[in-house]
């Protein structure tokens, strides 16, 4: 049976090592808190000394930690995965990084003999423990097919995407798209309050049409009763929004809805709402 | 049993009429060209000689045709509705026309001894035959209660919003949102593709993430095929997006993204797509 | 030697008539308020009993009071311009009105027997003072002709712009082109002064180049010393930008850059600087 | 007498050259194709044999090259101005280069024993000529001193700026006013045109009143006569939208009226327009 590493153990990579465990998987784990792990070995894991010898260990490891900064320093270093990824053995990253930082760590894990893949993720906590992640697969193919089967316990969907780095401009698109929707959603919801609208009314009409989606159904009442806990944090939302842009920028298309929603966004930073979830769009413009 | 009349026998009026005969109302019907009214008189419906006809004859009448020229050509003169409708009697416009139409037809009718309701809908034809459209009712709250019945019949959702002129902008809130989502949608597509993106990829992504709707559904393969069959013209689009902004500006409400989004609809219809699909603002932005 | 009236001694109207008086020209003038006459008087002037009386007396009549209101009473009425301008005597409206009433008052003066031509001017106190004003006419030719005399005194400029409406429409074209420029010079002002540039130097570079004009050098330094005294208030800026936007959507024009600089004159005047300076629009940049 | 060194003989540095030799300086030059040095050479230059040779021998050492490759490669290298510059001697770059160049080069220079000043410029031949030209100088405030009499000879203004990287902000900031500026101007003279005034009116009206400029008073006749010869390359002012944008982004600032302009611009590249004049933002909006 193929050995299976996860790096990585915080709210996301628990569930998702955790399903893993569950489909039956031979799983070695580490984390820089090596407490984390016991739940995980208590359920039938191994546990690894370092990322070098779970990536010296396992035909494939996966990793998810919060930032670039985090993602560089589990691949380098003399006990990082790069110094046990020979042979060809794969390395997965689902970790949200830009651009750079997955070509820097590709380039490492090439170079170090070893295969790579890029898996950013869609969907937060819940979809983590359902298995119904949405995952972004990017990379070398060889890789992708052997992790397929893990995929598929992690998430309800992980097309592959080709190259490194389309994983992440994916990403970007999701999220600009996503931006746009919640800028034109808060200045709908305050023009309807404006005119003495009913906002549940609002809500549930928009719920029962053609642009009925999770995210209204989700953020709408947050935004009714103004509660803006943190799922998504809006400086994230803002910097994906300008990342788009310049990628815009790049590619000489024009965004306009994006660059100006950007702004909306940038005004909500501004107004001190960056930590606060995106739905804090709403605050400068009711 | 209480009777309803039916004026306005088009695409949508034959299918809402059809429903509130299977239902087993008793209905009148009447239609500029009475060719139409054949199919419905052989359902068992009967057939009015005039709007003013109708009106006398039926507690409830309901009106729905296609511009406020239509619906203030129903109401008005000797054989309009208002010249039959008294006695306290109700009569419905489920037209979508603008606000002082609206008024105007209301003004007239109650000066007349009737009561009205606006209930412009939200739906084509599909929701119309299927007995699913939402209807924004707005007006006199007991024509409302007197033909709910109906209203249940016709529609899976008819909330009452308030005094007349609240239909009518409920549904400018409503297109302003789908109109700020469809530029939105299409510069992420546009951004997706011209990265290397591959479109139905980017389609199936976001149908299963937390942006999934409707809309996206139907509207992302026409995107991709650059097919504007015609469903919603886009100058009828623009010219609701501008009242929206326009209304924001009564309201001393800022609303960035649609002032935006409404630039690039005026813009696909300066490059001629005004009577094409709302589809059409992808051409002036891929 | 013509005879020239002068309705509305405002401090625009106050500071023209005199021009006219210094001139040479006979002038007889009126104000609501007569204690206004005092000092034109002093100088020369006519006082006329009425607006009829001074349209009747005089072969041209100027009017120049403060919006739409005060213009239409000067116009109508029994003691109104229009009840003494028969036999083909001339009025030229002054007043910054909108379309509609300039039209209003075009066909009730030229019913009442009378020629008719607007001329709403750019400038305020100080060019009015010093005979520097640019008058904008519109409507009839023959009118501009008998007048020219007169506007050489008042103005430094007077070019007749075609049929009654090019005047107004003249205007909202300068206007919007001032709030566009007071929305980048704000905006980049706001950029330089975060990025520990020296606000004079920027300022004074500004002046320098090719940029250089009259408004950069009186604004400037009321946005250094946020200093908002009001000279044109900013919600009837606003109000401009909303109409020059909504002139553009009737004529097929996509104006961006006016639509979104309407936006930041919007959000100034939700955060309640609608009654200071123009130069307001700063506080919700910086 | 202090010895002034002159590399890089284009359109801009020949004039430049010449002034310091008309105004009695001591000057040593040199220029990639010798040819280039043959007529100041004739009004009394010194021709220098390399960069470092000029470095070695002039106490400040100007250079103006047209891109930041061009300015590195003047810099670096054995036959390169930091090779030369020793003892404290100044090299003053008064060529357009990124923020990033001008650190680098400052570095190199510094390392090198040399002090070190940007000094970008802002105005084209005709000013160069002249000795008008706008001089933003930030860096080395002792070498400033030490040049000011040969900034004096070359620009009407030359402000010092701070440390280095602020003569690049300000210019940023210029051409993001200038960008901003041409936006409106052009959506203000298309809507006065479909508005059916006259355009030459319209300049002429402009260019009497507070908003006067010579940037509207050069592109004007150029936009009504569609001649978009390049005088500054439409691409080079979206570049430069994009980072004052960024800029903004960096330093938490919403600069709305820039960021859409800028997708004006963007368009205008996308439709081919990248390298006719900033002066065809035009062709999209008209």
């Amino acid at each position: 049976m193929k050995k299976f590493g996860f790096i990585g153990l915080g709210i996301m990579g628990n569930a998702m090592a955790l399903n893993l465990l569950k489909a039956g998987f031979d799983v070695t784990v580490w984390n820089r808190n090596p407490d984390k792990c016991t739940e995980l070995v208590n359920q039938g894991a191994h546990q690894g000394k370092s990322p070098k010898e779970v990536a010296t260990h396992c035909d494939v490891t996966f990793t998810i930690v919060s930032d670039p900064a985090a993602a560089m320093a589990i691949c380098n270093g003399p006990e990082g995965v790069a110094a046990g990824i020979g042979d060809g053995r794969c390395y997965i990253d689902m970790s949200t990084v830009d651009d750079a930082t997955s070509q820097s760590i590709a380039t490492t894990i090439i170079e170090a003999g070893g295969r790579f893949l890029e898996a950013p993720v869609s969907g937060t906590k819940k979809p983590a423990e359902d298995g119904t992640l949405i995952i972004l697969a990017a990379g070398d193919k060889s890789v992708y097919d052997e992790a397929l089967p893990a995929f598929e316990v992690m998430g309800k969907m992980s097309p592959y995407l080709g190259e490194v780095g389309q994983g992440a401009k994916m990403k970007l698109v999701l999220n600009m798209v996503m931006g746009g929707m919640l800028s034109i959603f808060s200045e709908g919801l305050s023009l309807g309050l404006k005119a003495d609208l009913d906002g549940q009314q609002i809500l549930d009409i928009l719920d029962a049409g053609a642009m009925a989606n999770p995210m209204f159904k989700v953020k709408g009442p947050m935004l009714l009763d103004e509660n803006y806990t943190t799922s998504f944090p809006l400086k994230h939302m803002q910097k994906d929004m300008r990342l788009a842009v310049d990628l815009g920028d790049k590619l000489n298309l024009t965004l306009p809805t994006a660059a100006i929603a950007n702004e909306s966004f940038k005004q909500a930073r501004k107004a001190g709402a960056g930590d606060e979830d995106i739905a804090a769009i709403y605050k400068i413009i009711k």
